[in-house]
């Protein structure tokens, strides 16, 4: 079936006008691979999206305005050649292999299938090749369409610092600490009387997605599973009262000589198949290195580089408390790198590769 | 020379109209040992407390607010039988050792004279033995009086959990990360414009004094000697918008096996010879252990406990990444146990001890 | 029938473990009138309340802790002698008259029927004399029981203030521009995304009851009616990123001339009905006037007076435009004064006249 | 003298290290009049601004970064055509008078002079016939160069929504209330201990300004002085915990009634000089109207409209107490239409006039 509409593929959009949802819709105005053709809701179905997202903040085209909220189904969704779901958990876990098994190219940020030993979970500057496992599960599920996803949003910035690190020094510990913004927990999210003032300690599920997901994402691919990298993760999160940005403090300890001038270097110097390939929403530097006092931050440092929330910042690279051990502060945009963003990044490489549509 | 008026020590606080000044003559109002005789300041100087510290929200004694602020210098302090400094670090430098010299006993919230060879750093629960250290102080510094410090109040609540882990399972590495309160940073302290929507990964020299400061209160003393305590920290501070409260998460590696529910009774067990003395500042519970989901939080356990402000929180005790290693989250009040409150209980100790007046 | 229970009175708390239901089982702990003997919940229904509440961090009386929570029902009440009801709109418009029918006395923070004809809308100590408009309620209603209301939280310190300034200036216009915490809005309550570094001008509902509310407190009562009070008042409410206490700034219009100093000595002079009977939850001044600079605060004034958070604080007392014009700002603690302790203060005064039990 | 370089006219930017001199340079680079050509300071004079300016996050043009830092006076400006001036109070009193004396075209955003009878006070959408107060300047002083004023960051987006209401329903009272964020203050400006959890009723001087500056500004014009409007400002100021954006609610008085529907489209229709002249800072609507309940917000409508931070958003209008009377609230961007971005707008005006160079 030819699902192509001029030269743009047609993509649509579950939960649109959630937080994250109404990310995706805006960084795909204007897309040069896509075109957003279906939205979905669930409390303003049949209203006209400009309508239900009015007074959000974040630009939208017009086009995108004038589509009518859908409900949020298989039956719903036309022909589209990829299907974006920041879906809630419960949701997700069903409907997803569902669309897949119904034809559906879905890339999924919800967590239930990200572990599935026949779901590629992709960041894709880090394991592009892990795409590979489509093979697999077309062969096992015997579905039309496809299941991929994107990383716990901690993770995701935590694993793309990971990688050159992986690569270079082997890992053999990770001890992760983060102060993760409230957009992270959705909207509504975080009550406000819980978090003025404060600091909790503690997110829920969100430790063990921290500590298992970038083991996947680094491991490597046969021709039907991927083995999961050997070295551990220690994770202990924490909220506090930022809006966008999630910080994290990490104890690496490495087989390799942990060099802070080298290790700066080969994170700043670190670029992945879409900066190869020159996809659109891939930013220049995945990583950016500063050496200012004090930084990352996620007020300053958020929409650094030349795609804003793309870029992974990251600082106070130093010693740890022997030679083979070190220590640093990254900072990722939650919602666009830790979500819509790699999720779009994910669909720019599978359009590259000739996976989709 | 005899300086006592009825039954209670004469007291100066230095640098009274500042944040932790204030808080120095509030535990003060009404204190079964000691009375505010004098109170010193820079910009204030010939003014009454009461107005000078105008529009505070602490409470504070009708008598102290008819004081007179006093320049600080050694002149002005009479004949008191101690002196709590809260002194910026410039000043405490030099102005402390002229103190003791002309024979004040002064006990210091500054960091200068911390890591003096002959200085006591004490929390009076974690290490009342080095107090014998004023022995060699005396011998070899010909002073009069004495310099004693309490220490960097990230340090404060750390030594007091780390204290009964290494007694009972020997620790071999700590890293800890930190969410530390604005008001450690002193007044006008840190620019509303820097922590609104934000983290600051860094704090000024704060690193330092965590690895170093908790080494040498839970060393071991000789009779001329403190030998710091063998194992080591790696601290990672950060800066968030909480008011008051330090918040730090831990992972240590011990020698024996860390038993996360053998550590919640050994952690809200302990107890100190403050206890023992049942001294006015003393909390009946020097650690309290929380099981509530999402606990300790700034906001909610800052003042829990007996004496406001005097216990340390733990909570998320659980196990690390092998049998040997454990994790768990402190919260602790920076201005209170961290520093006026902490030192207070230090003369309350040599007090009943008689190494005052 | 007799409902006493020794000396005490026996209460019930509606919705007990929301926001507001624990303030009220925390100030009614060790209580010289009343003993909680009944609480009700919805999701923790046959749980202790000790358990139900774990991690607030209101002091709540052992005893209080040891109670099962049950239905928000009239069966479940037992023969308490008072209901307190903090419940949700919808539910309050039917539940309490049917408990006032069914022989309950029972007052009530809600909005439902605060504007009714013939419930007496009270701050006790602005207008004591409208308890007598129970006689007509009796007489119309037939009900056993009783229904009182407690005003909205805005418009009980604003209720407050502009007493002594009707009575005295005979006022003509009110405008008053308020700036809320988010405490108001009851947990979860505001989002934390909404209010992070912003400010929302609109609360739903809110300036309606800030404008028609207090023309009824400061209403003449005849034997069977009240006469509302014949000034106007705009309100433009905003909603800002404070835990506790609201902020209202005023202009008035007024018939006599506003001469600074003697608003000053008429607010801080102010006293009610409940300062001359030493109502245990009465402070000794209601209203306090500060004159230091920048005040009222909420985080510096929410918790001033003789019993925390039950004075209303004013400051920055000046002229307006004209001789018969002036402005102040006034801040009340919003789940006390406006909620729960004037609710208790209510119940106090009824118990003094012998309208309960 | 011909002062230009090609066709840009070259400018300094004074204080161009602060908070609001960044904000100038940043919206100066690339600049269809302008090129910064110096940029003064204090701390920082001869490092280059990019270094003394590292880890701001405003973009800056690679040109301007490597600029050399300049001591702040006559000296060091070269023969630049415009100064653009945000120095401190204190300084910018005798300083401003100086340059304009030895030639130099100074357009201030500092106070000292705003109310001077002979300096022209500018928003140029309001009061653009003002520019010809420059002839009396030059007469009178006997200057060589120029000195015009911004109005005070409150007054600047209270100003332009007054224009279009007096023209029509001629005003009579202003009743203003405003929730100001914190950048107001410049930097380091308020301390985070102070706002936090807070709101603080008062702004140093703020009020005075706020009841003053708007009069010149809407005041009429001829030969050789202003005459202030006839209306009357009250304005109650408070600082909130906002970053940028202040937020102001009006209640106005009127001649002619006061109808929310028109007045919603007087507001939206307004256009000034700079919107004829296509002016390069000027937004295409100076004043946005929202029909969005709970609108404007800081943080979703500081940066609405074609030139960020450019356009007052207003929202709520609806009536009074009386037909004459009408209530709405605006939000304006502190230091861009309140400062840097009005004085660009200047400016640009006067470029366009031939005043400049």
């Amino acid at each position: 079936m030819s699902r192509h509409t001029g030269s743009k593929l047609k993509v649509a959009v579950l939960a649109a006008t959630g937080m994250v949802g109404q990310r995706y819709v805006s960084m795909l105005s204007d897309h040069p691979f896509f075109r957003v053709a279906v939205v979905t809701g669930q409390s303003s179905v049949g209203r006209k999206y400009g309508l239900a997202t009015a007074g959000a903040n974040l630009p939208t085209s017009e086009e995108a305005k004038t589509l009518t909220v859908r409900p949020t189904s298989a039956d719903a969704l036309d022909d589209v050649d990829v299907v974006f779901s920041p879906l809630p958990t419960d949701v997700a876990q069903t409907l997803e292999p569902e669309l897949a098994r119904a034809g559906f190219n879905v890339i999924t940020d919800a967590s239930p299938h990200r572990m599935d030993t026949d779901v590629p979970l992709m960041i894709p500057e880090v394991n592009p090749e892990h795409l590979q496992l489509l093979d697999r599960q077309r062969k096992v599920k015997k579905w039309k369409g496809t299941l991929v996803a994107t990383p716990n949003c901690t993770a995701a910035g935590l694993a793309m610092v990971l990688k050159p690190l992986h690569d270079k020094l082997r890992l053999k510990r990770v001890i992760v600490s983060t102060l993760q913004a409230v957009s992270g927990a959705g909207y509504p999210g975080v009550p406000s009387l819980d978090i003025l003032d404060n600091v909790i300690p503690y997110v829920k599920d969100e430790e063990e997605k921290v500590e298992m997901e970038p083991l996947k994402m680094l491991g490597g691919v046969s021709v039907d599973r991927i083995s999961p990298a050997k070295f551990e993760i220690s994770a202990m999160v924490h909220r506090v009262a930022t809006t966008d940005g999630h910080l994290e403090s990490l104890y690496v300890e490495t087989e390799e000589r942990f060099d802070p001038e080298k290790v700066a270097k080969l994170l700043s110097n670190f670029r992945g198949e879409p900066q190869m390939l020159k996809l659109p929403t891939a930013p220049a530097e995945p990583i950016i290195v500063t050496a200012v006092e004090g930084r990352p931050q996620p007020k300053l440092d958020r929409y650094a580089g030349t795609v804003p929330g793309m870029s992974v910042v990251v600082g106070r690279i130093r010693k740890g408390l022997d030679s083979n051990s070190g220590r640093l502060t990254l900072m990722s945009h939650n919602t666009i790198r830790g979500a819509a963003g790699s999720t779009i990044l994910t669909a720019e490489l599978m359009y590259r590769k000739g996976l989709l549509g």
